[in-house]
């Protein structure tokens, strides 16, 4: 049997579950059924809507665990960090929601909107303490001189995730924002966690420190380039420009690449986005002008220079095997390209 | 010399400060300078009102390095233990302050009052996290063997405080509470992180599991008795009963422990509860009402009886030496008891 993409998922994301649901399953005992019920709820199994698009698609442990299998070791070994990050991954968005206000996170109520503001915000730093104590599990998994240093990946990715959370907030009320912002901030809020992804996944396959570098590096850069893709389809991809545009980026006022470079341009674009709040009948017609002061171009560019750097050092790590190819295909998707 | 609780606090502090400045410090990089201003803000090291009482008294750390001590330790063993505990209770203190829509910590606007809730919850999570990675270089102090359990001492420390929380939180809209319902809560809030600080302590010195348990065990009832403590001077104290009583925990709503019990008779007291917020001018007659349904008596057994087993399970812990009498001065220092 030829392993692809899709059987690999089928065969690891059961396994993913099941450690989330059982790292979940730790709070208990006297009057917290409702606190687990809340960590059930974001993480997509329990309440109005439960179900598999409730609970996203996972591509972080799916990532870890790839790119352990491609490096050649069990990727059952990299289970825990798998479900750490993907734990760390949902506590940011809990915490993002109250951040920015969301009423909605996969098509349903998020959590503050739900049960308010403090029991919301306890609730992440709870999805927080879980991914911890569920990296220390890796105890069981990797050969004891690993250990630290997968702790220490996973954390170093949690300090660069407030980083750029920060500095997203912080944009909203900075004036003379330019493109070259744009990277500091998904460095951190994308680019750093899916750097931890590949880094741990390469040092649960036991890799040399070069190629754990690699792999660590095509992390970084898919995150990048995912991020910059993401921007293109969040003005001109077809939710953004139907009728009912009110997901565009525009509307949201979101400080994007093709945004940031219209900003720094100071063209009609810029005199627009200065003058407050963008609504949804207007935005087909910004995006409009946004593509012709150049924004869509440049951002497509970089979109594309990092997707092939991405690339190159996902060959550069050497993933062998089908679940190399598999690896490849699943990096190939994220940036909507054809394998 | 003899070494008196004061001299082992001004040898051990400055340590701990340094760490925790150093901790702080790994904040850095283009355009978070603010950030790092933030924390070093909580801290008490910087801003308006800055200085060692904006600091708090870091009795955490200092339990865990008194506990190595007198655990026959090298308390320099336990540093990082001790920041981390001192960062997480830090952290700690951020949430809590939005959760409870607090204005004021220690005399000075909160962060969230001065830089608004999304910015002070995404410091609390990077305070947060600065804990986690100082817990790392327990690496560099601890033999390799200890350095996994102390981060799961940590952790599970973390887990319960965010349960702890969630209670509290949960209680200010339930009815029918009873004094048996404050155990749980308190537990989690307070007892759980000053029971990790002296096991940590006891771990670091590396003493036997029956010894360990026991310091753990000082720990925790300290931390109960002194909560219990806290909640009669809260109603009875100076500053509650003063001319100005708004710092009483009537006036706040707190669900403390004599509150708690009032509620569960069911009389006046709780019928004046139930009505709604409570004055600062009506605090002294309501506290004089509870006292005189039982509530401070009630609390002061509990307080008592938990201070006696605090100190029979420091007993047990064998402290010896200087910095054993100085935890035990420590003790009784925070149970505001004579030495």
């Amino acid at each position: 049997m030829v392993m692809s993409l899709r059987t690999f998922i089928q065969m690891m994301l059961p396994a993913v579950e099941d450690e989330l649901r059982r790292a979940v399953a730790s709070v208990n005992g006297t009057g917290l059924d409702e606190l687990h019920h809340m960590l059930a709820y974001h993480m997509g199994w329990e309440g109005d809507g439960a179900g598999p698009q409730a609970s996203g698609k996972r591509i972080r442990p799916l990532l870890v665990l790839l790119t352990t299998a491609a490096g050649g070791g069990r990727w059952q070994a990299a289970l825990p960090a798998a479900t750490a990050v993907e734990l760390i991954h949902n506590f940011s968005l809990i915490h993002d929601d109250i951040e920015d206000n969301s009423p909605l996170r996969r098509g349903r109520p998020t959590l503050w909107k739900l049960w308010g503001v403090p029991q919301a915000l306890n609730a992440g730093d709870a999805m927080f303490t879980l991914a911890h104590l569920e990296a220390l599990r890796l105890e069981t998994t990797l050969p004891n001189e690993k250990v630290i240093p997968a702790l220490r990946i996973i954390q170093e990715a949690c300090l660069a995730l407030t980083q750029g959370q920060y500095l997203d907030i912080a944009y909203e009320s900075r004036q003379n924002l330019s493109a070259k912002d744009y990277w500091p901030m998904v460095s951190g809020k994308t680019a750093a966690l899916l750097a931890a992804c590949t880094e741990l996944g390469a040092l649960a396959a036991e890799l040399d420190l070069e190629r754990q570098a690699h792999y660590r590096q095509f992390g970084r850069l898919l995150g990048l380039a995912f991020q910059a893709q993401d921007d293109i389809l969040g003005i001109w991809g077809d939710a953004a420009l139907t009728g009912k545009s009110s997901e565009s980026d525009l509307v949201e006022g979101k400080k994007s690449l093709p945004v940031l470079y219209g900003l720094e341009r100071g063209g009609p674009f810029a005199k627009r986005w200065a003058e407050g709040h963008i609504s949804p009948q207007e935005a087909p017609a910004l995006a409009e002008q946004l593509e012709a002061e150049g924004g869509r171009a440049f951002t497509q560019d970089a979109a594309d220079q990092l997707t092939r750097q991405a690339l190159q050092a996902l060959d550069d790590a050497q993933p062998s095997g089908e679940a190399g190819a598999a690896l490849r295909e699943l990096a190939l998707s994220l940036l909507q390209r054809q394998a």
